[in-house]
């Protein structure tokens, strides 16, 4: 794509109530833009790295052999009735009446409305287990939306849902599903992410896991043992020692805090949603039992914005290869590399072109800003070569187009 | 895929309230699942159909330059009161206050919202045409949403906007918008599509164009010439003649009316909304001038549903190939076919497995309700070869494995 068709262009400064990196780096960068607090739109080059951020999540879903979906955001009062939560969680579900008196919830999760759809179409152990999800809008009433894309009053969210003839058989596909985060976060390009045991909320009495990045910005705080060995790690919430204290599991190091920020959670909800709202399958004896449930999120979302609080320097941001909205970003210096541009494009290569006129100063701080991993030159002084730089190093090299195209095009 | 993972399984009978035959096919082959009135979930098979015309139409709007991001769909009363439409589309719109007595209007369109964002981004002719689209929920607060997914309360909508330095400028845009529209609905397997003038409702008081899918299950009402040279059509609200009169464009044929489908429409604006809401930028000779604006839409959910409204017959769905969930449907009947199931799929072919234990009869009817292109059948008595049938003819040839590859397998 050529950069002088992009909409819209980088900016010289931050908005004045960007408090966070992400806010600050995603606006300036064109990623992002604010229409209300906590209510963002995914600009193209924004929606580029969130599609990459979806697209992973979707190939590791797939592989532990969940199915995708799409359900409705607009949910009817009598569902959420059915489990009490209109009333429990009505501190952030938006709620409202409809112009002939009928009232709605907008989604905020869906349990709910996955056990009502489970229950009108599976019947037997035989249709069991199901493993459903989606990626889909939620809203959450939050009274202080801040942080950039960290937390949205709307926000993108893969929501999985897990429905078990046992218990023994919702625990074996919640620690696959616990992998399959791992490996998700770790193909996103987040070198270190602790799973914390945590409270539920209003999902679940239940111990639940977060994923948390470590990251001085973040809301959360947690406390865990950096033994390398053992792999304890508890919220806040849960956390009823004091740091300094030996780990409870290996005994070898002290424990420590952290503020972080939560990626990804899993819930393992028992029988209590099945029993609520009377979902009953038969078992292999021809016994009506409740059914054993889980649920599974990650925000892409924000995902897109803690990659920035881990990933940047006081240039702009360095996305990782596999989210990054272009492979590599071509910038002509008072020559025209047209040419250039096409043959990486005929090659395969995931290019932009910033094709503007404008000074090597500008174009080197736009290309450092938007943070595309390799930076490609062609100006007189490389006399029909490319200078080829990454943006997370300092080296040049001069190559020819032939070993360009090498290393940048898709095997 | 294995038809035995799939979830839901087929339903021998349609809802009682279905009266659509979209409705009724859809859900019994496991496609959707009705939430409310006017309210559905895409199941995986459905997904599949919605996310293959999605990516048509994606396409095509990429080859005329758009780019694609996405918008949030919970929107603030002042934006909408500065055209006035938060009165005016009152009726259609879900407004609502949360718990702080902040006043929303969920997204029935984006219009408002795209003025917004270009005003913030642009200032200057030299950014300008701009074209943005996004696929995204809309919602509309229907009094009686039936005719299965082509008319909901929550649907899914791909929005396209324009925004121009002239009127020259937009109409020669808008004009190729519309031959791309009926490049893409020709992909997605529409044989014939009339583009009849129209009004433009809560929109603009100009005329505006319709694409509309002849179909006796429609809800509208269009007037056309067919006599083949002349591309005459206008809707009810536009027509000011009566049916039998000479066609006003070639005087030949007489008027045709048609009750029918629209997929999508097409609204030149002109600059009534940069107008109101104070959008100016600096033409060529450093005037402020109000830009021009157009919008395009297509609903991909509708297109589903009408895509069963003009393609199947009294077994069930007749997907083009181009859309539909599976390009291939593999039956065995009293032998074990995984195999030629595994060599499809390393084949890249993208097939569906009934691989349940079920009677030849019973699965049959399953593939033709489901409606995917090529059966492919194995049994005792195809010995070895592979039983191959289009869903829309009655010819039966009996193939090798090799032959069926190299007519499936992606190039």
């Amino acid at each position: 794509m050529r950069y002088s068709q992009v909409f819209p262009k980088t900016k010289k400064t931050a908005p004045k109530d960007a408090e966070s990196i992400n806010h600050q780096l995603l606006v300036r960068a064109g990623f992002i833009d604010q229409l209300m607090s906590g209510s963002w739109t995914f600009l193209p080059l924004g929606l580029r790295v969130l599609q990459k951020v979806v697209q992973i999540i979707r190939e590791e879903m797939n592989a532990t052999g969940a199915q995708e979906l799409a359900m409705p955001l607009l949910h009817p009062k009598e569902i959420w009735n059915e489990t009490g939560r209109w009333d429990t969680a009505k501190e952030v579900m938006y709620q409202f009446k409809d112009t002939r008196d009928k009232e709605y919830a907008l989604s905020f999760t869906h349990e709910e409305i996955v056990i009502d759809l489970a229950r009108k179409h599976i019947q037997s152990y035989k249709d069991l287990p199901l493993k459903i999800y989606q990626f889909s809008t939620k809203f959450r009433n939050e009274a202080r939306a801040r942080s950039g894309i960290l937390r949205g009053r709307e926000f993108l969210m893969k929501d999985l849902y897990s429905i078990h003839i046992s218990e023994v058989d919702m625990y074996e596909y919640y620690w696959q599903v616990k992998e399959a985060y791992l490996r998700a976060f770790k193909r996103m390009g987040f070198e270190s992410i602790k799973v914390a045991e945590a409270s539920g909320g209003v999902f679940t009495d239940k111990h639940t896991h977060e994923f948390q990045v470590l990251a001085d910005s973040g809301e959360d705080t947690i406390y865990y043992c950096d033994c390398g060995e053992c792999e304890w790690v508890q919220n806040k919430e849960v956390f009823e020692g004091k740091v300094g204290e030996k780990c409870p599991e290996c005994g070898k190091c002290e424990i420590l805090e952290s503020k972080s920020i939560e990626v990804g959670n899993i819930f393992p909800l028992d029988t209590r949603y099945s029993e609520k709202m009377n979902f009953f399958v038969t078992d292999e004896n021809g016994n009506k039992i409740n059914p054993w449930f889980a649920s599974y999120g990650i925000g892409p979302s924000r995902v897109v914005g803690t990659l920035v609080e881990t990933n940047h320097d006081n240039k702009g941001i360095i996305w990782p290869e596999s989210v990054a909205p272009f492979l590599a970003h071509l910038v002509n210096i008072g020559v025209d590399a047209s040419n250039i541009y096409t043959k990486l494009q005929d090659a395969g290569v995931d290019v932009l072109y910033d094709d503007r006129d404008l000074s090597a100063g500008e174009k080197f701080a736009d290309a450092d800003l938007i943070g595309i991993p390799v930076r490609l030159v062609v100006s007189k002084k490389t006399n029909g070569k490319i200078e080829w730089k990454m943006r997370n190093s300092k080296t040049e090299e001069v190559l020819d187009l032939e070993e360009v195209t090498n290393r940048l095009a898709p095997r």
